[in-house]
This record gives C-alpha cells, structure tokens and sequence, in this order.
C-alpha cells in the first residue's frame, strides 16, 4: 500500500482482530470408478465451497476483511479415492473483533447450512483467537511528527499480521513504523527495501523515541 | 446398483475408459495478514473452482460420467500464508474413449479460462489413459445363461473400477461377474456380501466356465 501510494513512512495505527478455525468435513471415502455421482459423499467438494466462502466473506467486509485457507490435508488422498475427510484451516481478520466475529459467524452458518444440504458433517474448531489492538495515540502522534519533522510523506495503515508489538501494547504504550517493501512481499525471501528506506524508517525511529523521552533532538 | 435393483447377479459388460490428470495452479505465496484480498494470487481459490469443474463435467455426461479429485497438495501448506501453488489430481471415466475425452477437453478448457482471468497459471499433465474395454459376447452370454440357469435374477453394469481383467481382455475372450455389497462399498475395510450371493457368484462362475469348455454341467 505504501508503494502503491508512493509513501515512505506508514504510522500504524494498530494490528488486526484475528480468528483462526480448523474446519473438517467427514464424508464416505470410496472407490472413484464405481461409486455413482448421485451416491457419492465427497468431503473435499463439500470443502471447496466452505473454501470460497471464506474468502467472499472477506471480500463482503472490506477494506479490512481478510480470508485465508492456507492448510489443506485430504484423508486418504488417493488418486483414485473419494475423499472421506478433509481438514483445513481457516484465517479470518478484520480491524475489530465485531467484523472478524461476523465474519466468522458467516462462515459457520454457510457452512451449517451446506451440512444440512449435503449430509456430510461439517465441524468448525476454533484454534486461536487474537482481540484488535490499538496502538497508543501518543506512539502515534510522535512517529508521525517525526515523519513531517524529517520531510517525509506518510499514512495511517492497519496492520494485517501479528507482530510482537501487539503483546508489548499490553505492558506499556507502543507503536510501529512500516517502510515501503518491493511489491508488498514480506516473509519471502523476495523481500526487498531500499537503503533510502530503510534510513528513513531508522531516523523516524530515532526522532519519534527522543520525542517520547522529552528529549530535544539536535542531530 | 444390484442392491439398489435386488439384483443377485452382473454380467458386467466392460470397464469405463479412464484418464488421469495431474492439476497444478501456480499463484503466489504471501502473508495471510498483510496482502490486501484484491492484490492476492491465491493457487487455492482458484483450484477449488477447477475441482468444482470436475464434478460438475462428470454430472453433465451421466450415466457413466465420473468425476474426481482425490489427491490434493498445498504448498507451504501453512495456517498463515496465501498458497502459492497447489497441484492435486484429476480422475475422468466414461464409458467410451469419446465421452472421457470431451469430459477431459471440457475441464482444460474451464481451467484455460479462468487461468486467463485470473492471472494464475494452470497446468493439467496426462498421468495415465486407460481405453475403454468391452468384454467378450461369448463371455457375457455364458454369464447371463448361467444365471438364468440357475434361477438368479441378472442385470447388465459396467464397470467403473479398473480390473485385471482389461489387460486378459487383451489376450483372450474376456467376462466379469459382480455380486451385491452391502452399501455398494468395496476397496474399504467396511465391505460385506453374503454367503449367499457369494454361493451365486462361485455357481454362475462354474456354469459359465463349463458352458464355455463346451462341458454340459449335470451338478
């Protein structure tokens, strides 16, 4: 977003609310040639559908909405096997715990429904559950300021991952700085910054901590 | 379907030509959290659509159609991160070599338009084709006369399974005999016929083989 935006500082103003499920559908694993269509209970169709929702629902809460199945495992995943079962995960976010709950409860009614048409079982599992954090607006204003101190463009961005910022929060006022990465590509090893960047964020950094200790900053 | 017709015996009339696929969607891997839903290339979402595909070309070609996908692999396969690539298997059958090769064009041809929509590569490669094969008049006609013969009621099926028998069709005049499971399910801990179907099959056999040896049976 930032490069998109052609912005060098991101001031960000808290951290996605999270919901993590484990959704598995149990169907009848049987033989893909003689079973019939019409007799047949496949988890892993059933499962697509529960797939496409999750990421509709997302699409239905923008700007914030985020839906992901990142893990798929298929019992017995045989090449020539109806699936009986299918696990997967599901990754619901949105920017307060109200949205992701609603979008969770979309999902799970979908799903509940398919169920019920299907007659294949389908079971949601909550795994974890991460409450929306906002930043402090003290943390905020002073990266902020930095940024226009120091001549550089900047805007609030929510952030979508976990950060160890999110638990700092809890103890003591906090606050993060983002900096452009090459096409938004993060915990890949195709991340990329510029050093220009990179001082950036280190000298909004520097400024926003003095600020923070009452230091005037001569540097 | 003999159990579903009470049906003791069947003259099975040949296996369904089958064709496998090996599917792979090729998108790009990135953080469930950060990247904006419209910014994804999720190899996911867009295989479920092509499995749904699957289904749906077997339900268009009925009788025989079957359509399934039984192998599915994510990779990384992780909770929080957007797949990257996905390659799962495609299993097509028909009773003619035709039929399973339109089922087989209508499913690329589904996958060649959503890759161009989508942006996300899709590459379907042959793993295995296996013709249709026809058993042998003399064979089949021997069935069903031992089955009338004997007092049992018959029907014509055929096969959706591969069989050892397709590669001894090859060599010499072929037939197969089937009898009622319960459920329909075999290949599966959970199958279970009778002693009295299984008596059917074993007397139809012994009929079918004397009237083909020429031998008049008197047991």
């Amino acid at each position: 977003m930032l490069e998109d935006n052609d912005v060098t500082i991101d001031v960000v103003q808290g951290v996605l609310s999270i919901r993590w499920f484990d959704c598995t559908v149990t169907g009848m694993e049987a033989h893909a040639g003689p079973t019939p269509m019409a007799l047949r209970k496949d988890a892993m169709q059933v499962a697509t559908h529960i797939m496409q929702e999750v990421v509709a629902s997302a699409m239905r809460h923008q700007p914030h909405g985020r839906g992901t199945v990142g893990m798929v495992q298929v019992f017995p995943n045989s090449r020539n096997v109806i699936p009986g079962r299918v696990k997967f995960s599901i990754d619901l976010r949105n920017s307060t715990d109200a949205l992701v709950d609603q979008m969770a409860d979309e999902v799970k009614a979908f799903a509940a429904s398919l169920s019920a048409q299907t007659g294949l079982n389908v079971q949601n599992d909550l795994v974890s559950s991460y409450p929306a954090q906002a930043f402090h607006d003290d943390c905020k204003n002073a990266v902020a300021s930095a940024a226009a101190k120091l001549g550089y463009s900047d805007m609030p961005v929510v952030s979508g991952a976990g950060h160890d910022a999110v638990y700092m929060a809890q103890l003591a006022p906090t606050g993060m700085i983002f900096i452009p990465c090459l096409n938004g590509i993060s915990h890949n090893e195709l991340e990329s910054a510029t050093p220009e960047h990179i001082a950036a964020g280190c000298n909004v950094l520097l400024h926003a901590m003095l600020a923070r200790a009452g230091v005037a900053a001569t540097l």
